[in-house]
């Protein structure tokens, strides 16, 4: 565990501006309370936050975010904490602004296919709203029950679906934010053709770096007619992983590829009873979706591409119930894991897609030098990658040895032509990376586009950027606060 | 017409640093071959650069751009100045930098589908390398023939097949700049999957106020198996506008819906003899594409949509030769309009799809409260128009008065909920809208991004931003500089 704390006895005083500006309810600074902050999904992870302020307006964030400029007081902006990479990880000596009231729907026009939604509305509840008129919202991360809009626009998160119809950035025609200086900006155009640079997908990707979103413009899609879904057993990882190459090549884009290896089909089987075929070392997941006619067409196409790549078992799902259950088992995945392991790390990496065969290989050969067992299972047509690490964190020093593992992972990704992250973002978790996969002049003009939205440094600081102007961890040996004795591992 | 020229008699000496970066025949100042490169595509402006200087190799073109960051010495990068918005009109008190000999194909790679570029290559070029792989650059502005890849790139630019396709931006992954400030960045990533912002999305529609691309990684795409295309009349405008929201309704995606009205017609029949029916107050070109099965059924499905939408006439083309006489007739307007008018504008504006007949209407209403014709041509599935604005620039006031109306132009786009352009970018042309579809704060934002690139301001200065950091003119009345003496207007 990497815990940091800073005595909120003497931030009282300064806060007392922030807290003029929230009911008592709405502005928790208590020690409990606090703690209910202190982690997002990089458990790892933890620090607890001066003060928590939960906003019911888009002028409060304003307020808000005005007040910590005004009063150089950091601030981080959190959704349903669900990060994986520690993007909503509180800041010390800083505030959180939690979005979760802000989940309001302001509008759905089914004739345009958009909605404009406050940041904290959860992913699922804007397909659940669109679906009367036969819409969706596409970016489906397996967290889409929980996680909210606005940390996907901060992530620009992907999902299972990305493989065809792109990522969160894809789907955000524009943006109503609220920049670190204060200043509301508006930008993105319900057309693909728009003026200048794409700056509403600058914004998608920020980590929260930038300012806080609002309001944001989404894009629905008609829902697909029809899916095919079939399950395809191997004997091998990398047979399931040249199976991906096939289908592509074929000129099919299926709405979905997943790959999942034993270690991970034994701990869905063991969690929700999904029925995989016993016995494959791997599966491949492939799902069509559109309307009947051409799903018919292409099905057959499938069907011949698959035989041709020597698969143990295929099966199709037969209907929208069996459907249901092969989804069930790859999106359990991750909670599932938990009955193999006390503790897992989830790697988020992307290696180029002709090489996932060879990637697949050294990830094993990695598991097997360091004694670390890793679960497999991914978006195989992107290449991206999530191993999961498995490790026990009460056994002394097995969480630095995850991690060494973690980092040897995005080292692997960079080497092939790849990417330390695919969906997950950079956050805390692979800071320390960035200046490995882009040069110094590269990663300045990063920071100088940042500054040009937060001249302070105030929002959410310490994330996606090497360095040290926040309290925050190097990913291996000690942390320059460690060595002070201002934050302890556990 | 609008010129302006500063005496180089005295830069010389200025410049001098500059010539010995360059062999003599790559190093021009002569007033002649300064003229030849005094204006673009908007020829209404003319500006003649101090000097012009012709990289051919990478290093040259970092080189002249730290020059000129040294020096403070304005540029302009140019490729083959076919920009419609005066987007590489010349600075009077800067220099060109000519890329055109800068036109390598680095690489092209049929398996990964990606084809790096040098900024001269020719847009046509790329696709007639990628040919013998079956692949394609979909980008297809209608001057691909001639526009470079660093010219589509710096305007984003469109093309008729963007409807299904998009712009430029989705379809370049990576980019080697140099920044304004002389620094190499490499940006971007061959996978949908990258790390933080789109700063390649960013950095296309920078209209060259960033700096240079120098090695740009393009998406190449499969070539469709078959064609299906339809040229459909109708007795009204605003009748082929309706068509084309029912057959987006109808779920279909074409790969490309053009519209053109009876002018254009006629304008393109008599150039090019296209053989387009007669009579009809408008055709609407709709082009499916795809795999062989998929056609065949969505052109069942096609058929039904536009029988239902009453035309006066539909032509199936037979053959590939009937193909290409349909897009010859569309491709050639522009330069057909010429043998109509000795003078024309092209105005560049989008409004919402379901608002174009509407759109159609109120230019109809333009043209005849001013006096002036208007042609109309223009990609209809994005809402993209671009009215051809016909005037004889011999008679005085005229220039003036078809300005003045393609202002109004813009304020209609802006107005109905659309932008003040599609694909041509903002330029000299557009420059005072800006402010006009962006608040203030938006602007200040953009223009600090600018800065982050830019930030002596001498990258292009005197585009995209309103304002007088440069010699410029205003779209209507006088401009400060002409009001000074400085420049005249013929």
């Amino acid at each position: 565990m990497h815990e940091f704390d800073v005595s909120s006895t003497a931030s009282d005083h300064r806060l007392a501006g922030l807290r003029k500006l929230f009911p008592v309810q709405r502005f928790v600074n208590d020690k409990a309370s606090r703690s209910a902050f202190e982690s997002d999904g990089l458990t790892a992870f933890r620090a607890k936050p001066l003060a928590v302020v939960i906003p019911e307006t888009a002028d409060e964030v304003i307020a808000a975010v005005r007040w910590c400029f005004d009063n150089d007081v950091p601030f981080v902006a959190r959704g349903s904490g669900t990060s994986l990479s520690g993007g909503s990880l509180p800041v010390a000596d800083g505030i959180v602004i939690a979005l979760n009231r802000m989940n309001r729907i302001l509008k759905l026009d089914p004739e345009s296919r958009t909605a404009v939604v406050e940041p904290g509305v959860v992913n699922l509840k804007v397909s659940q709203a669109a679906a009367p008129h036969g819409l969706y919202f596409s970016p489906d991360p397996s967290s889409q029950s929980v996680c909210t809009i606005g940390g996907n626009v901060a992530f620009n998160s992907g999902g299972a679906h990305c493989l065809k119809y792109g990522m969160t950035s894809n789907h955000v025609l524009g943006i109503k934010a609220v920049t670190a200086t204060g200043e509301v900006v508006t930008i993105g155009s319900t057309s693909t053709e728009s003026v200048g640079p794409d700056y509403t997908g600058l914004f998608c990707g920020n980590e929260g770096l930038f300012g806080i979103a609002i309001e944001i413009t989404l894009r629905l899609l008609p829902k697909p007619e029809v899916f095919h879904t079939v399950l395809v057993g191997y004997d091998s990882l990398r047979a399931a992983g040249d199976a991906v190459s096939a289908v592509i090549d074929s000129g099919l884009l299926p709405g979905a590829m997943e790959i999942m290896d034993a270690l991970s089909i034994e701990a869905a089987e063991a969690a929700v009873k999904c029925d995989y075929p016993r016995g494959a070392a791997a599966v491949l997941i492939v799902e069509l979706e559109g309307p009947r006619e051409k799903i018919a067409f292409e099905r057959e196409q499938l069907s011949r591409v698959i035989a041709a790549t020597k698969p143990v078992v295929e099966m199709v799902a037969k209907d929208d119930e069996e459907r249901m259950r092969i989804w069930k088992g790859r999106k359990s995945v991750f909670s599932a894991v938990g009955r193999l392991s006390p503790d897992f790390l989830v790697q988020d990496g992307v290696v180029p897609r002709k090489r996932l065969g060879e990637a697949l290989v050294a990830i094993e050969k990695l598991s097997r030098d360091s004694g670390i067992r890793i679960a497999n299972v991914f978006h195989a047509g992107d290449g991206n990658l999530h191993p999961l690490i498995l490790f026990d964190g009460n056994v002394d020093g097995m969480l630095h040895r995850a991690e060494a593992v973690a980092a040897e992972l995005s080292r692997l990704c960079i080497a092939m032509g790849g990417s330390i992250t695919g969906e997950h973002g950079v956050g805390m978790e692979k800071r320390d990376f960035l200046p490995h996969m882009f040069d110094e002049n590269t990663v300045d003009m990063f920071d100088r586009l940042r500054r040009a939205f937060d001249p302070k440094m105030i929002a959410n600081p310490g994330k996606m950027f090497p360095g040290t102007e926040a309290p925050a961890l190097a990913m291996t040996g000690l942390h320059p606060l460690e060595k002070a004795g201002v934050i302890q591992r556990e």
